[in-house]
């Protein structure tokens, strides 16, 4: 059975070895066709998409999964809807492959140009959400990877029925049929034969799902892996920020959508301003039933404010609680991210320049924001077409991972019988 | 002892944690008279350097090293010199840190911008060459990273002379001293620990040495890790080559220098041209000892050509062998360099402009080169000042590593006030 499951694996891993070869060297304009035709059989296989997604639901209530999980499962028709139209976005985005990133002339006359081309083969592995296995296979596509999707056991029939459509509008198309493959079993043992590179086929892990995956994923793979950790994101009020604005801002950041990583977890306030502002932030947030923990000096600006520990800091909440800390100003704030932050997205609101440039400059974050929510950290936001994910890793790619950052590039040297000399 | 061991590593990497937030930080000018300063100390300590390197040769005749470890080893007035003047030109470059990668804005007046900035911490680990212990840590310094420096032990006193010049450079320097720190022992041990991230402080190691060396790091290392593996590298000659040109281009690409990872292991040659091509080309290589080896035809053509069997198309010689094999046309050279291969420098000779264009297309190399020598794959000659190595990888740095490779970067996002929509 093993034997079989990796003999399974190998001949997907080979297929997509081909077919990242071909579609590297596919136009744009066959690509742009294949995805448009995605999302036209996703559109016109909607019914038989619902149907198993049915199934999926009714297994996870019986298996008990949580209110959220059974949400990120479900589907409708207006999220099959969403996963066409994300194709066709996709579609329409410029090709990045063969962009010509940097040209120049060396003294002695030979000529260098540095071109942007796929990666070849990425491997990926998610957990409930079914739209991933539509969003994830355009997006490897347009950047002309080939790829191999897992993913998760609880969206199986989900995610099965997502693939058929894809599989018939790429045989219709000029591209490989093989250019997306999903694995066809549940079995966990398939996620250690992908996490160890099929042979070396696979040149990129990317893991999406909760802390669990993630961990064993970039313990146990063998390739490079493209992760997203955390998102536990700031936002901090400066001595002058506009407070208005601020008030605004922080309500957004922390509860326009709770369960997302770019969702604010702790607000850092500048002690010149805490007095004035924190008493009217705080009634705002708890009145939109929000819990708030706080250090000394805010528990005794508002009486609703409960005490946080020093691991509230440390904690993406992914929920209606807020921590909210004191600082001494815009050196202690960056300090503050610096130690408890997760290098996602941290944000400054203020008037003053200065003092924005240096928030800029001195949070090393992916992503630095001034006067704007942190929930605009989304590749969508960024006006990278879809994301694949958000990369919390210093390497290759940082920050909202759309087709363009799934690409790696080549040196093209033109010469006129150039040699070197001695 | 190892506790001790551990324990004074941890502090190493707690210094560069320090030195690398420091760094980032610093100003051009600043990081430009460090590096002036070093090249300066460089040369007034170089007797204390030869010094040095003699007890390192003395040593390593006795324990029998090779011919030619002993030459990468060794040192010279010339050599300390070329180190000095590789730093000043490291110096004089453009600062890669802060550079505006791209700017533009969403429809919804949120500006972005993509700058880069240093990747963090480098651990760098290295064998004989005592000039790497300069030129990386010249080159993290430029790229504002902190590094951590392992040599070989064969090139111990060597390293700990030249470091002892760097840090009384440093000293001297607005920088912390701490930016390039070098592991002051020869315990296999200490190699370990800086592979598994030395809790949490080291971003990204780079290996530069023998394939065993680079195999251990690729298999133990808990962090990402920029590798040069093999130049295996091919020059094709097409059927419209010009026949001189061709002639001059692969005595260079083979025997400028055979022991560069640029240099030509194998010689392809289109069947059209083949029977007149092929006896020149081999008189003259054989003529300046070149060992050839071919297939059928090639042995066909030339009395001196040993057979090649499929392992020596496998094979990077680093000395002086070629192998040669007729090729059916174009694709056939392609396909050749697909199998046998190592992605690290192609080129094709032609004067047919289509053919070039195809075969810069389709190789799927990180140096594909037309009309010149292979031997061109180095940063120097790329205009990068210095290099850290030549990246076989396909993600983050791909070919020759310059101090502008050594960055990762952020985005700032600059609002008026922006909210999410819900």
């Amino acid at each position: 059975m093993s034997d079989n499951l990796h003999n399974q694996l190998k001949i997907i891993g080979k297929n997509a070895r081909v077919a990242a070869q071909g579609l590297a060297l596919a136009n744009a304009q066959d690509k742009r066709s294949a995805l448009t035709a995605m999302a036209t059989h996703i559109r016109m296989q909607s019914e038989a998409i619902l149907r198993a997604n049915a199934k999926d639901l009714k297994a996870g209530k019986e298996k008990g999964l949580s209110g959220a999980m059974l949400d990120r499962l479900a589907l409708s028709n207006e999220r099959v809807e969403n996963m066409a139209t994300s194709i066709e976005a996709i579609a329409a985005m410029d090709d990045p492959v063969g962009t010509l990133e940097k040209e120049w002339e060396q003294p002695n006359g030979l000529r260098f140009s540095k071109v942007k081309i796929p990666i070849g083969v990425i491997g990926m592995i998610y957990e409930s959400r079914p739209n991933v296995t539509a969003d994830a296979g355009a997006l490897c596509l347009k950047s002309g990877n080939a790829c191999i999707l897992r993913g998760g056991s609880e969206a199986f029939h989900s995610n099965q029925a997502i693939y058929k459509a894809i599989v018939s509008a790429l045989t219709t198309s000029a591209l490989p049929e093989t250019a997306i493959q999903l694995i066809p079993t549940t079995d966990r043992l398939a996620v250690g034969h992908l996490l160890s590179g099929l042979d070396d086929t696979v040149d990129m892990i990317i893991p999406r799902g909760g802390k669990s995956l993630i961990a064993r994923v970039q313990s146990d793979a063998r390739v490079p892996v493209l992760a997203h950790l955390e998102g536990l994101c700031h936002s901090y009020v400066h001595a002058d920020a506009d407070l208005e604005m601020a008030k605004e801002i922080v309500m957004n950041a922390k509860l326009r959508r709770t369960g997302v990583c770019g969702s604010t977890e702790t607000l850092l306030v500048d002690k010149a301003i805490a007095a004035k502002f924190l008493p009217q932030m705080i009634d705002l947030l708890t009145k939109n039933d929000c819990e708030v923990r706080g250090d000394a000096t805010t528990q005794s600006l508002h009486e609703a404010v409960k005490p946080a520990t020093d691991n509230d800091y440390f904690t993406e909440y992914l929920a209606a609680i807020i921590n909210v800390k004191v600082v001494e100003n815009l050196q202690g704030a960056i300090d503050h991210i610096g130690h408890y932050g997760s290098g996602h997205t941290d944000a400054i609101i203020t008037n003053n320049q200065i003092a924005a440039d240096y928030f800029h400059q001195a949070v090393d974050s992916a992503i630095v924001v001034h006067n704007a929510s942190t929930q605009f950290a989304d590749g969508g936001e960024f006006g990278f077409g879809a994301e694949i994910g958000i990369s919390t890793g210093r390497l290759h790619a940082r920050g909202p991972v759309g087709a363009e950052h799934l690409t790696t590039f080549k040196y093209l040297v033109h010469g006129q019988g150039h040699v070197r000399p001695k």
